[in-house]
């Protein structure tokens, strides 16, 4: 069986998609057959040449017309369009995947988790927080679950970015509260948010967030439109941070920012536990910064062996990947659950409970205090 | 003239000041002439062995009796221990050296900062925090100054330390509030505070901070004491993390801890500006990565040059500095200041504004909530 | 019109052939079209395995019946087997991309490079140096080209790698002189001849390589054969070392193992000039490190941005590349090249003067002295 | 007992020297007494400025005078002036303690080591190698003599500075072969060929070097005076390149520059065994990397643990020590051994074997064949 995949949104996570799709049956060949069938967006001629380059058979600019069409429906448009489209194709009974941040809102996000949940286990609903898919980040997630780290003590998260710096950097939807949900928070913190839970989340780890306090902060009150003399308000945040108390008591320390000079896309977790500590970076993404019991220092492993996770299906030892990889990593596990009705992770569950600490975060910010989960 | 220097505390910080007295001559000749006269202490054996070994001409068991018998007190006792003779030299006139923090409380850092200022300008009052001396952090605060990193938005300070990640690691005073006033806060917040203060806090710079959200951490409840078999409590705490916002705005994120696996000394200070960018770690203390205006990445300074601040006293390029100069250099200013009768910084002013920052993030974690400082 | 390109050898360098030429139309889409015709090789049920997998309409075990048909011929075999078929598919006018090393020996070098020559310059012969293909590498040859280093003083190669370190490793080809040629003398040293000659080579920088000093060494004698309880003698070095001189004087040191333990692929290059220093390690290929006039030390410049070579196809900065985007520039340039008749390199005359200087290397080991080349 | 202490030299070595001694009694105080009792020089009132700086009793202009009244003789004069005074001060039974490399040519460092074998046993003859008390150097002496890196099969050493870069710089005494004997080669490579032999160079190691092939060139044949308008020749190297083939096989690199842009003191060696591999650099000289067996990756140790080489002398653990310490650790042992009758390494055996090494390379370079040490 082929499965018939519709996608909307044909710009920076459409060309990541359907790269990732376009090259599974060489490098993943049992992952299930697929058609880059319908690509879904609103100027027709922008996406008659997207859909041509991107290996779509046809385009439509009608995401109703799609959603219960297709076998797969993947939703890669803006924030304030994740929740429309999705919850029909689930209502539908059509298996969503849904870029990250789930929603502009926790309302959203609510509302999204529970059609998805109403849809049942065979339809699954992924939210794609591709860092969950790097290989050096799977590999740390064996070590954490093996308890090589002991108990957990801190955990610490900073996405820094720089392309707001400049104060003449043009407006864009990312800076609108009503399209976006929130700023570096939303798009950066999620990311952020999500590693956490998946890489330190577990019971038997450090739990649970139990409770946040969240400072978001706008450097640049308006910002000029890319072809005009105007100027439109900023009305997200520009960078964020935050204090976690996890369930076992473990200290986080969260940070997110579009105005950090020099920094291009820099994600940088850090773990410490009682036996053992980790670092990642994401734009040295091949590599891990392990501790452990009886080591005096970090021993930077190259996670490109055979055995690591994904690895053999690509490059020998030492032929380092690159960001695109953790796309086609998770297009192949949840079009295989697609395929075999598994279950997929990170689900829109996941999304929510992302959503969940984001909203306590800026809840925080507002009333100045901290906020709990439950 | 020379100074006669009486010195309380011969452990840790008695043997640094006692080294960086010791090198002066050789090194910074231009430097007031001293002795080191008096060691003072209560265990009289351990204190004359002390005496010998560190080049005191003679010892004391009262500290009454030597604070206005000398030219210069330096207090390297224990927290608790600051305040009483501290107070009692500057009300004799003596010029007082006090390690950091300050006191263990706001209340004792209050009364010995007004002291201080009712002592009068001749009396020199110094509160040792050494790693403003460190050539890399001049260096950067110059930079900083000739405002090479524009407008200041974030900064980020971290001191990460292990030696109590082994529940079985002894009680000591360090895990009393009564001796200590707290943990990993005073300990090591003192410093990463005093160094922001001190690189980023001018007017023209971020300002003062002016608000903070605290969270302290106690992992181990109790700690076995050292020769027996009992256990004393655990009263102040093993980690703190802090969020900051400074008076232009500028967002911080703070982070004290002594239970990183693997990390001994390590002290990171990160600043990002709207031109520019910094980070200097302590286990490296002789770098500096800045990232100016049109650089696209930071570029690592060993900032040992001939013109780098103090690196003419010492060695060629490349000849690396350790730890202990940072004593050399701040005993050079600090007793330097008490023969011209000029100013020193960082003063008991600075111990005090200090410990008003550690003393909100406490009151902050207590309530729960973000607390101004004036 | 759509180029037929028929490609001898399905194993690591047939993947990574066919995987670039697949991933053109998306992200070169003035590619010219090709279509990935035949697959050629000697196991048929291995061969038709790779081919569906890979891509290919066809199959052939029988190079001699593939040369002439195609439009391209890309001769990914061993060593031994990249004389015959290169030379058959110029003589038939066939545009030819041929593996590194050139050849396993001088003299094949020189059939081949000849057979180019006469076939003209309208039948381009690539020789696939991927390394030149790198962003990081292309800016940095811009940075010599603009005499930013001023003049070369000292260029320094090495590429380590383990997979021999055990002596229990297995035998392969690769141990074989006369399959291979050399060992990690022509399958490492190769490249780093050809990326310096690439780099620094040009008449205004070092300009060629002089003369040089080459010592080849095999730890392990003999090797045991896969499957079986035997083994089998190695023929070839596990380590080189070499001195260069260049026409200006600079000088050169080179090294190439495969019992480096630890290291995988790690492939760096360091040139200093009287003005500047670069540095480029290939298992960080996002990164180069430079060193300009006035600076103080290497600046970290990720090469990721949108101006940078190659890099607007991709993502946007910080959104790192992985190894195997150096065969799709490469695939993107020798193809260009064959559809618009432009000159590409590396071309044969480039693998050719790289196994002049490897074979240098290894008269020089057998004379113990140094030999010119002319 | 004290020992009196002539030391010849006041400027870079003198300062180092006099530190080194007199950080003694604080630090080491099982470290025999001793008096600073003359400094030697020729110029008598540079010569009295240095005594009353670097703490010496008394000065003089006439070795001759010195070397049988004190109880040890320091040579710290340029290499051209080592010979003379240390033969007198041996043949007047005097322990010598004498800068490196021990001459300017193997002839006089013949004459050295044979004046020393003759003084005898009780008569220590120390060769100031003092990169050897590197605290992290030692630490990996102890794992490779442990065995922890298997059999040796590649050593490599690289000391890179730059400041003869400048075309401009001025002549030194440095650049002349009469009065240094060579340049890179001798100033930096003796370092570095004698932390080879101290690290890797036993029998059940790497044992000793067999063969070299050198490289030797200079880039600026003459250089400004400086102060005046004339030039001086420079006749000796600006930097070497060699390869080296030790007795059990091991290959080895070696390179030594004053004209690497950027570089002032990078001093690195590294090591690749069967069974492990490890790295240091002179920069960040409280570091080693050690890869073990069944690692992935180097473990980045600091080396400041308390039961680490010295480290039980200074300060706690992360409190980072500099490149002077490795004089005060050079001048215990020696002056201990001067105590205590005890052998003391690196002694004027391990100069004249450096010696051999050098000019190995320097007579290899003449021939441009490899040539062997006996």
């Amino acid at each position: 069986m082929t499965l018939e995949v519709g996608v909307l949104g044909y710009r920076f996570m459409g060309k990541a998609h359907a790269n990732a799709m376009a090259r599974l049956p060489m490098f993943f060949p049992d992952a299930p057959e697929i058609e880059r069938s319908v690509l879904v967006g609103r100027d027709e001629s922008a996406l008659s040449d997207a859909a041509e380059r991107l290996g779509f058979d046809s385009i439509s600019t009608e995401w109703r017309d799609v959603v219960d069409d297709v076998d797969v429906f993947y939703n890669l448009g803006p924030n304030h369009v994740h929740r429309e489209p999705s919850v029909a194709a689930l209502e539908a009974g059509t298996p969503v995947f849904c870029e990250k941040p789930l929603a502009p809102t926790l309302e959203a996000a609510d509302v999204m988790a529970e059609t998805a949940r109403e849809a049942g286990d065979d339809v699954p609903a992924g939210c794609a927080f591709n860092y969950r898919f790097v290989p050096a980040i799977r590999y740390a997630k064996g070590l954490l679950e093996a308890g090589e780290l002991g108990e957990i003590r801190h955990v610490r998260g900073r996405y820094l970015q720089d392309w707001l710096v400049d104060p003449e950097a043009p407006w864009s939807w990312r800076n609108d509260e009503e399209m976006a949900g929130s700023g570096a928070l939303g798009d950066l913190g999620s990311h952020t948010v999500d590693l956490l839970r998946f890489l330190v989340g577990s019971d038997d780890l450090s739990g649970g967030i139990e409770r946040v306090s969240g400072h978001l902060q706008t450097f640049v009150d308006e910002r000029p439109v890319e072809d005009g003399s105007e100027t439109r308000p900023v009305t997200v945040d520009d960078a964020y941070t935050a204090q976690l108390e996890f369930e076992n008591g473990a200290v986080g320390s969260l940070e997110g920012t579009r105005v950090a000079a020099g920094h291009k896309n820099d994600h940088t977790i850090e773990i410490h536990g009682t036996e053992g500590s980790l670092k990642f970076s994401l734009e040295r993404l091949n590599e891990l910064e392990v501790l452990r019991e009886g080591d005096r220092g970090y021993e930077t492993i190259l996670v490109t062996d055979e055995d690591d996770p994904y690895v053999d299906h690509w490059w020998p030892p030492g032929h380092v990947l690159g960001w695109e990889h953790t796309f086609v990593h998770e297009n192949y596990e949840f079009l295989s659950a697609v395929e075999s009705g598994d279950e997929f992770e990170p689900n829109f569950e996941d999304g929510l409970a992302a959503q969940q600490v984001l909203d306590a975060i800026e809840r925080s910010d507002e009333r100045g205090e901290w906020v709990s989960l439950e």
